[in-house]
């Protein structure tokens, strides 16, 4: 049984932003994203695929579309395939994330 | 922007569990499962498609495949498509959970 700690998975470092991967099958990726202060996954998009950032723990800055948004824990986002999106942690304290993207574009 | 809170979209009901949806697109859809303590979803298989489990609140009783283990807040767990699973609230206090499921079955 594939189980895992989310929080005991996190890794962070000063250099730049940490994505754990926790599952990956051909349908999709589940990762934990660590970003500490002033860390930030850039804005891009993906033509295809859809991902969902949950805040574990922390609050940080998330732009999904042309709308840019504070959000904390327990917050959950959707950036839907062909958006633009990232995140960027705006606070003084760590970020840390669950994040689901599917399809696996490995996999195409 | 499509932001929900998890525990804000979480609805509880003395007659069964209860799966609010918060997300769906043609790849995945993505619910909150509210379990009442007795309350289960049972064990039961999709050929095509995967699940994570991830534990918000409370603690239950988790099978995947042949394996049946009790989880807590944190913890995740992945059903391959093809598996077995189902969980059940075997404590005294509520259960929630954040699911994801992809491929979207309504979208083959």
């Amino acid at each position: 049984m594939d189980v895992k700690d989310v929080f005991a998975a996190a890794e962070f470092s000063n250099v730049r932003m940490q994505k754990i991967n926790l599952f990956e099958t051909k349908n999709f990726f589940c990762d934990i994203y660590c970003l500490e202060p002033g860390q930030e996954q850039k804005v891009h998009a993906h033509q295809d695929e859809d991902k969902i950032y949950y805040v574990l723990a922390g609050h940080g800055s998330f732009v999904v579309g042309d709308e840019t948004r504070e959000l904390g824990e327990h917050q959950i986002v959707m950036a839907p395939a062909g958006s633009q999106h990232g995140v960027k942690n705006t606070s003084a304290r760590r970020l840390t994330l669950l994040v689901f993207m599917t399809p696996n574009p490995n996999f195409k």
